[in-house]
This record gives C-alpha cells, sequence and structure tokens, in this order.
C-alpha cells in the first residue's frame, strides 16, 4: 500500500500540483514508452462515463457508431494536400513486420477524414443514402515532442464523429449542433464552463473550411482546447471523390463535418476543480459518489451496523458507494477519499451515533454536516446536486472575472503575464499571430459568438487597422 | 441506395454464403489496407452490446476497467522468450516518425502481457495490494497471411482480462472463474453452445502455464475458438520482477491470469445461426429487435396509426423496433428485415386490419403468426423468449450430433473429412499433432472438461498408446 505523499500547492507550482495530484490521486502511470500513459481505473472510470453519456446523447440525434482500422496506407494520406502537411511531422510509421520490410508504409491514424473518406466513397450513391452521420470511439496517435498527462499526449482516446450530407448547410448546421452537445455535455456534467468560438484561420483544423471550439479555462489561467467541430465542405470529398446523385439527377461532391472530444476532458476536469487536497470530480460523473469510514468500528458494533445500512439505502437509490474497508486510519482515509476526489464522504463514530447523527463532508468545500440518520440519503441527493451545481459556479465565476481587455500590445503582454484572457480586437494575419506567440506565449483561442464585453476600441490592437473581429487570446495547454 | 443481392447458399459454397451475407447484411466494408476492415452500424452495435453486457458481469467480480498503451518498446517484448518467439512474425513496427528513423523500435501491441507486466511491477509492494484485477477494451494487431472477416483479421477489437495475484490457487480459481463468465455470456445472450476444454501444450497461449478455451462449431462443422483464459503462473512476474512481501514478510513473485473474448464472436454468430437468407440475431444482443413494416399505408391511414402505436408500446416496453420508411416495396422490406437478422418483423396490411390482426413473422423459423391487435406485445415479448432459446437449442443439436468417436487413424480422417468434429483417446506429442495437422487439416481444439461420450478405446487412436487423455479435434477457424 502506498503512502499519500506531500502534494505540493497550486500557488507553489501548479504544473508541479498537477502531477503530484494524478499521481497520488492514482489517476495514472508513467507507460513504458515516452510520452504514453497508463489510464487507471479512477480515471479509466470518468473517461466510462463520458463515453456512455456523450454516446446516449449522440444516438438520440441519429449518430451510428463503427470502427475503422488503426492503420492508413501511405498512398491515402497523400490525397488531401493540407491535411497531410499538417499531420506529417507527427506520424508513427510502421515500415517492417516481423523484422521484414513492407512494401508499403503505414502511418498510424493521427485522425480519420481520409479513412472516413474512402469508406464513404462506396457507400454512397445517390441523396438517398445521405446524410450518414458516424462516430467511433478509438485510439489515435501523434507523435508529440513535449508531452503532459491527459492533456497531451503521443496516443490518446478521443470520439471523432465524421459525417457527409447531400447539402452545405445541413453540414454547416450538424457542425453548430455539435459543439452545442459538446458545450451542454462538458457544463453540465463535467461542471466546466467553457467560451464557444471559432478558430481563426491560422488556428482552423488542417483540412476545414473552419472550425469551431470550446475553450475552457484552468485555474492557472491557462487554455485548453476542449471540443472541436469542423465543416470539411467539399475539401475530403473531392480529394476522395465522394459523389452523389442529386434531386435533379447530376453528380455532385457531398459535404463534410467532423468533431471530437478525448482524454484531454480529464486534464480539463482535474485543472478546473482541484485543490491543494486532490482533485475533485463532480458527481453526475464520478462513479463512486459517496466514500463511507467508520471510527471505532471495533469498540462499537453499532457503527459497522449504520454503515452498513447507509450504504445499502444509497445504493438503493442509485448513489454509488463504498465502504473504507482497509486498516487505515480514520484521519488516513478521510485524505484518502478527498485526494481522490469523491464528491461526499461520511463518518461515522460512536459519538455521533449517540445523538443518531452522523458527519457528512463535502469534498468541494469541505463543509462538515452533522445529519440525523434517518435523514442521510435525502441529505446525500441534494448535497450531490448542491456541489454540481456549486463546482460550476465557482468555475465561471472564475472564467468570467480572469477575461479582460486589451487595448494595445503593453496592456496585452502585462495581461497575458498575469495570467489572464485578453478579449480584444484583433485584424492581424497568420504571420502577427505566429509573432505574438513567439514573444508572449499566447495565442488565439477563438473568435468568440457570443461576448457581453463591451469593447471600444474600434482598432486591432496590435496592427492598429480598424476591425469589427474580436478575439480572445491565452496561454494554452 | 444499394440493391439486394443473391446470395449463395450454404449448401453451395459456405464460405461464398459468409462473405455475401456480412456484405449484403451491411455489417462490414473492407478497410482501406489489406486483411483491415470497417464495422458499420451493425456488426459494432453488437460489439457494442456485447461489451456493455460482459463488462456488467466482469464489474460483478471485481474488474476494474483500465487503459495501457498500443506500443511496445523493442527492449521490454524481449524479456519473455517463449511469448516472444510466439507472436514475432506477425509484429507490425514503427520504426520511423515524420520519415526519421527511431532510436528504438516500437511493436504495436498484439496482446499486453508485458505491458502489464511492466506496470504491475510497480504497483505492488506487499499482499495488502493483491490481487490486482483489471481489464481493457481495445484493439490489437497481428499481421496475419490469411485474413476473413471479423474472424481473422490483422487489426481486431478485444477485451483483455490481465490479474495477479499473491496466490496461485486464487489465481487458477479465476482462470476457470473468467472460463465460466465467457460460457454463460456466449450461450446466455449469443444462443451459441460451446464445449469447455483445456488446450494442449501444442495449442497453449505463448507464454502460459495453461490455457482454457471454449470452442463453438459453425454450421459447416468447423470449430472456432471463442474465448480463452490462460493461468501463467510466474511466466511473466519472473520475466518482470513482480515481486511482493508475502505475510512471513519475504519476497515472492506473484501468479498471473489473462483472458480474452475478440471481435470473433461476431463471426461465431453469423456462422452459427445464419440462414440462406441471411443473418440472424438472437434477441438479447439485438439492437433493433422489431422491424415494423407498413402495407398500403398511403391507401388507408389506418395502417400507420396503428404502426405508431405498436411502436410506441415496444418502445415503452423497453424493446427497440424500427419503423421502415423507405418508399421500397413490401416485399423489399421484408427481404431486408430477414438479411440484417432482426429477430421479428411486423407487417402491418389493410386486410388483417379489418379483422383488427396483424402478421407477426419469425426470423429464426420464418413463421408466420396472427395476432390480435391488443395481444401484439405480449406475444411479442414471448416470441422474442423463444427465438433466443430456440436458436440455442437448434445450435447444441447441431452441436452434440456432430461430434463422433473415432477408433483409428481412418475414421478419424472420414469423420473430418465429412466435417465432423472428432472426439478420441490421444497420447500423441506437438509434433504429432502438426502431422495430424497436415495431413486432415485438423487440430486439437480441448481436452474437454466434461464428457458424457463413453469412449470404449483403451489406446491412442494415432499412437496407439494407452491413455486416459480425451481430446477434441476438428478444422478450424
Amino acid at each position: 500500500m502506498k503512502k499519500l505523499e506531500k502534494i505540493t500547492t497550486q500557488e507553489e507550482n501548479f504544473a508541479k500540483w498537477y502531477t503530484d495530484v494524478i499521481k497520488n490521486g492514482d489517476l495514472m502511470a508513467y507507460g513504458s514508452s515516452k510520452g504514453s500513459i497508463i489510464f487507471k481505473p479512477l480515471s479509466f472510470g470518468i473517461w466510462d462515463n463520458i463515453r456512455l453519456i456523450l454516446d446516449k446523447k449522440f444516438k438520440e440525434i441519429g449518430v451510428q457508431n463503427v470502427n475503422l482500422p488503426l492503420l492508413i496506407p501511405e498512398n491515402l494520406l497523400n490525397k488531401e494536400k493540407n491535411h497531410i502537411s499538417g499531420f506529417n511531422p507527427e506520424l508513427a510509421t510502421v515500415t517492417e513486420v516481423g523484422g521484414k520490410k513492407l512494401s508499403e508504409k503505414f502511418y498510424i491514424r493521427p485522425t480519420s477524414e481520409v479513412l472516413f473518406g474512402d469508406f464513404f466513397k462506396n457507400e454512397i450513391e445517390s441523396y438517398n443514402d445521405l446524410p450518414l452521420i458516424y462516430n467511433q470511439w478509438v485510439n489515435v496517435l501523434r507523435w508529440e515532442k513535449t508531452t503532459n498527462p491527459f492533456l497531451r499526449t503521443r496516443e490518446f482516446l478521443w470520439q471523432e464523429g465524421h459525417t457527409v450530407h447531400a447539402d452545405a448547410n445541413e453540414a454547416e448546421a450538424l457542425t453548430k449542433k455539435m459543439l452545442d452537445v459538446y458545450t451542454d455535455f462538458v457544463e453540465q456534467y463535467l461542471a466546466i464552463p467553457v467560451v464557444k468560438g471559432q478558430k481563426t484561420e491560422h488556428e482552423k483544423f488542417a483540412g476545414a473550411e473552419y472550425t469551431f471550439t470550446i475553450e475552457a479555462m484552468m485555474k492557472d489561467g491557462k487554455a485548453l482546447q476542449s471540443g472541436t467541430s469542423h465543416y470539411l465542405g467539399q475539401n475530403f470529398t473531392k480529394a476522395f471523390d465522394i459523389t452523389f446523385k442529386n434531386k435533379e439527377n447530376k453528380l455532385e461532391n457531398a459535404y463534410g463535418t467532423s468533431w471530437g472530444v478525448s482524454t484531454r476532458l480529464l486534464g480539463a476536469l482535474i485543472m478546473t476543480h482541484g485543490d491543494d487536497r486532490g482533485i475533485i470530480i463532480p458527481p453526475r460523473i464520478a462513479s463512486t459518489k459517496v466514500d463511507i469510514i467508520e471510527l471505532f468500528a471495533s469498540k462499537d458494533e453499532r457503527v459497522s451496523k449504520v454503515s452498513k445500512e447507509i450504504f445499502q439505502s444509497l445504493i438503493n437509490l442509485g448513489i454509488d458507494a463504498k465502504i473504507d474497508k482497509s486498516d487505515k486510519s480514520a484521519g488516513f482515509k478521510a485524505a484518502n477519499s478527498e485526494i481522490h476526489g469523491t464528491p461526499l464522504r461520511i463518518e461515522i463514530g460512536p459519538r455521533d451515533l449517540n445523538n443518531n447523527k452522523v458527519i457528512i463532508v463535502r469534498r468541494d468545500t469541505l463543509e462538515k454536516i452533522y445529519v440525523d440518520l434517518n435523514e442521510v440519503s435525502q441529505t446525500i441527493l441534494k448535497l450531490l446536486e448542491d456541489i454540481q451545481s456549486n463546482l460550476l459556479k465557482e468555475a465561471r465565476k472564475r472564467l468570467n472575472h480572469n477575461i479582460k481587455i486589451a487595448n494595445n500590445y503593453e496592456e496585452f503582454k502585462k495581461l497575458i503575464e498575469n495570467g489572464n484572457w485578453v478579449i480584444t480586437k484583433f485584424a492581424g494575419s497568420a504571420e502577427d499571430e505566429i509573432k505574438i506567440k513567439e514573444e508572449t506565449g499566447a495565442s488565439t483561442r477563438c473568435i468568440p459568438f457570443n461576448t457581453n464585453i463591451d469593447i471600444k476600441n474600434k482598432n486591432c490592437f496590435y496592427t492598429n487597422k480598424e476591425t469589427e473581429r474580436i478575439v480572445i487570446f491565452a496561454k494554452a495547454y
């Protein structure tokens, strides 16, 4: 049994806090090869829940699951030029089998647009066959130079949706719809508030007409791109000759979209809610919602009896609970529950039982609540809802508070240095974005769809050209 | 919209029947690279259901899901010699990234014993940390020379369980337990009866002490290994230095197991139940359980009204149904429902409605049943149960009927040629097994745990040595 190690505080060193927390919280272990991680039961349980919930939402809007191969033959990837040039440096390449060189190379998928393109080509004859709205839950690989558990790993898990449509408007509407599905899910289940918007030309997906994104703010102020939805237009359908007979009986290229969220969401969850005691898992996504801790159980047989009763009443309500039966001290068990982010813990001891009471401790506020035995279940139900909404509320407060306006480059630099997001008028080019990133570390996160921030400045903070375009900049994971 | 093509009959050419059926039944498409397939919504839906149901059974016995990396570093795979030599010729190898050669090669996992070994090593200190009972649902790759959709593909999906224990007995009991979990699942959900047994030394898993297997019989008489459970003893824990402090405070190597079922089960399901009209999906694993077909709906408005009512009453009972709204003929819709293996279809037409009746057609027996409108739901519920048990019963009858005794090699050859499984006394060596396979195409499937077949012969059918060992031979997929 591992001992609990001291966690570096967030204020001291946020990056160190993060790795301390994920290791001590039994979320991950490093894999056998560089840049790879092992999802331990706690983190994979969260991903499993994300999959179950999102998959249900997908199916409600007609998404069907499929599964396409891992490997992309060399000739296939070269068909869409922007796409291949975007991914080329990161492609893990299979060149031999059993020590023998292959006549053709295969790339491990970094994403599957080209595989779906090659598949769709043979599935469609007329507009009657459209739309095809497919999704897969798979692993992908991008040979990143710098890696960070959950946030940027060489292999990661995700869902990637790929669709083709007879009509551009329908495809564009779906691109938007999926961003809304992601937004609702991330806010309502992961309790992470996001800013919705469109990526600049420079930051859009390689091969897309445009890219929508949801951006979340971590506790250190950095942005984390948490989900993207791409309108591909006819870029891939032309490259892959995906045509259909339209209602006028003429051949036309179909219109595509693709969209995905990944195991980065686990990183987002940890860095949005976690505190100096460990992670905090929002109740709606937590597998174990309540830890039950017995005090002096060997000295008072009422303790185990009540503990079992409470456990059973929670299970009957569909609330997953666990009784910590280890031979550790009660203090250890409490700290252990906290570091693993269980939303609530119940402490059952003889003294409180004398008054027919137990203690419930909230993981988010650490508040201790004395509750009558006959009110435990109802209190738990209410507290779980409270925690869920409180986590979202606190995170939204932080998000709103930390987005600031910059009117010129000097203000911009100061705000970025302070860990703020900057919202500002921006008319710069891709080259300007590259330069700003080199100088400040900040990149454009999105052109937000809605903002209730009134920017009086009429000109671009950087080029001083007059512009209507409002852009959010931030340092990002 | 694709037309339905003629399906080769099973009698004419079973292999051709199989490919006709899976293509026309929209189960798969060939992938962009040789030996790879695409799981279309129907087949992936079945796999999704297999995953959901099995995963629940796993969790009931304490299995936890994790996720380990796809790539195995070269040095790691070489640690267990029997294991590496078993898999080496099939290993897809990553040697370069973005056109640049890597300093170390990486193998795409053919299975993950070594990755789990490397992981477990760091997770265990004392017997208190054991057992670890982990599982992952992932893709693996084995570069097979000959491939067959679902049955043998270069990439396939599976679950692989990996466990370590402080006690050999406990590990051996789990090895057995998992075989029982598989047996129950395959028989009760997929309606596929199996023979449980142990693999011979020659056929066991590379690196295992012994291998348990469940073997199913396809409609052409061939065997299909449908699930395996391996007792690994200390083979991997010694190679990977997985030790724990036992109760006497001495360091000891842990005891391991691994076990898995794969997307081969889809092939087993198709070839166990399918007929000349297409596949048949057992109700308990089918996503769509009932197809509803409207006759003359444009001429009689009662048809659509009743169709909607029946649909809704089925959905309310938790029975997934679909109304075929395409503009095809009723005959096409019926054939389409049959080829996709939907357990039941309901035909709703004006003539039967005049008598307050609809027709229900069973996919397994093709029997047509006239049912009063107010009895539809209850009849459907009953029929779904009937179909489930009938499919299992028919398959078990075939299995029992086709296992025959051979007393000598001549009888053996004739039976194998006739497509039978042969049960017989066998004392031969690995070399004998290789020779028999070369001469007859048959391999040892297992040493069955239980058999009520009385084999009078005291000697091995092949070596003529006296032996108690009963073995089943068959041609296999």
